[in-house]
């Protein structure tokens, strides 16, 4: 861990999973300890775990714990009784696209797992590096993208892409921590991010945990700053990005990226590649959520002519579109 | 009043003044009888009333209560008893300009009234014409602006300028009220207008009690609403207007405006030419505050090239710039 990277959402320690219990933040900094599957999965449906990256790794550490107690109770048909748990923790958060991932990555090591040689230390090692590899493809993005950055005062960023929502560093916050680190940028302007407070509630302390600068301000604020010249580029991540480069995120991202077109602000876009649906051809295709009395979309799009850099850790685009998606899908 | 009018924050009843408490919207609707200007001064102080042109009528009808209570008292030096009531009535929300404004025509008033033929009804009549002509030119300014719209789906609103900011029917809320009764549009959709709630609290409550159609969203979620064409124009008052056409107002209207520029959306902003201040040449000789450690800008600038129209009592004024702002001002 780097000096600006000392939070984590999600640990595994000696014979359990650490969970921080991110429903508390701020006021409170709350771990909980989880020894089986049944309540890992009762904790992803409570939401003291968020984030596509973070529930697919937590995820991935239940199946474990749920490999161990069917392995130690029925050493001859384990593989079929720890069913019952994946089912548990695949109905935890029915929308989340990286639980389901993580999950069939684990049923698939259990199937070819060395029963001979401690098996449960193979699925260890192997949650392990499902994390791992998550926290390493952020730094990877985290220093392509602070390499866009020229010297400059501040960035915006919206809800929170940090340590909380991933194994560890975050995607669009990583690329944040990177250009601290690299006194690339001097402040961090955090949208509060209504109607849910991701902004207010955790990008703010997880980034004031990290000794790196952050102001919240309401999300209207954003235009305002802006103006001033205080910004140098807005940096947020992704929930869906199509395969034209549309990008689906939290609502409030695609007015941002008009207010960074007017300014000629770059708008920049960090998500690893596992979030590209090539299934998906544009924005138009994705169905966005919507509540009444009020009007309450969860996430709108953002066109891909409005996004001047894609950062996956394959690399980066420039100006997506869907030739250049392919391309980088396709290496 | 008309069937979509039924708000009154300031009222003249009887002998005394009548006050919809505002702080406690919107779950209690409690009218406070107020009955000198000390008391009035203090409900000014403490937010009972909002809105610039509500605190000046409100003023004027405090000055009512101030010559009436001299004049009974010391009917030798009336007019100097008063000034004390006069100056605590003044410092009581130190930056409205309307307050000073309705005050001053008040004192200039007192100075001129007939003593030996009812000088108190002389001054109520005068206060009521104040009252009256505000609510005369938001009915104009209503008229006009709901005139520039097409029959449409759905408006966007900022911040509160309705009956509860003024002396009755609104500003940019006065042009939503006349576009409705005129079924010039369907739909109302109310920022919440962070980081007061104005929308929320009292825009969507107005609006309710009208049987106006409205929905609240985050302020975020305007860019994804135009996106999907459901919004014809976006309606906001001012609290500043520069002589060149820029335009303060509650912190997120820049932001709202660009977004409907960048959909080919109308952005129309209400005020009356008081608002106008022409010792302003432009937006950049206006001050906005911020408080730390938030970056918490109370008002921005949206620059006179994104207003499509400005509606004043006085008339329209399509793109307005420096030139067609003198003109209107010297009509």
């Amino acid at each position: 861990m780097s000096q600006y990277d000392s939070v984590r959402a999600v640990e595994w320690c000696d014979n359990h999973l650490v969970l921080l219990d991110q429903r508390k933040l701020p006021q409170t900094e709350k771990y909980i300890q989880l020894f089986n599957a049944p309540d890992i999965a009762e904790a992803i449906n409570n939401m003291v775990v968020r984030g596509a990256p973070a529930i697919g790794i937590t995820a991935a550490y239940a199946m474990v714990l749920a490999a161990r107690k069917a392995f130690n109770q029925y050493p001859q048909d384990w593989r079929v009784r720890l069913l019952s748990d994946y089912d548990v923790l695949l109905a935890s958060r029915p929308t989340a696209v990286n639980l389901k991932w993580a999950l069939q990555l684990m049923i698939q090591k259990i199937d070819r797992v060395d029963e001979q040689n401690d098996p449960i230390g193979q699925l260890l090692e192997y949650a392990r590096s499902i994390h791992r590899d998550d926290i390493e493809a952020n730094y990877r993005m985290g220093h392509l993208g602070s390499a866009l950055i020229k010297p400059a005062h501040g960035v915006i960023t919206h809800c929170n892409t940090g340590s909380l929502a991933t194994g560890g560093y975050g995607t669009a916050l990583g690329v944040i921590r990177s250009a601290f680190a690299g006194q690339r940028i001097e402040q961090v302007y955090a949208d509060e991010t209504r109607p849910w407070w991701q902004g207010s509630r955790l990008t703010a302390w997880e980034l004031i945990k990290d000794n790196i600068p952050v102001k919240l301000m309401c999300d209207g604020a954003a235009g305002h700053l802006m103006q001033q010249g205080r910004v140098a580029w807005v940096i947020v991540g992704s929930d869906r990005i199509a395969a034209n480069g549309d990008v689906a995120n939290k609502i409030g991202t695609y007015s941002l990226a008009i207010n960074a077109r007017y300014h000629h602000i770059g708008f920049m876009v960090v998500a690893p590649t596992s979030t590209i649906d090539m299934d998906t051809p544009t924005g138009a295709d994705i169905p966005i959520e919507e509540r009444s009395p009020a009007y309450n979309p969860a996430f709108d799009v953002t066109p891909a002519k409005l996004v001047s850099a894609l950062v996956t850790e394959k690399g980066v685009v420039l100006k997506p579109d869907a030739k250049k998606i392919a391309d980088l899908m396709a290496t």
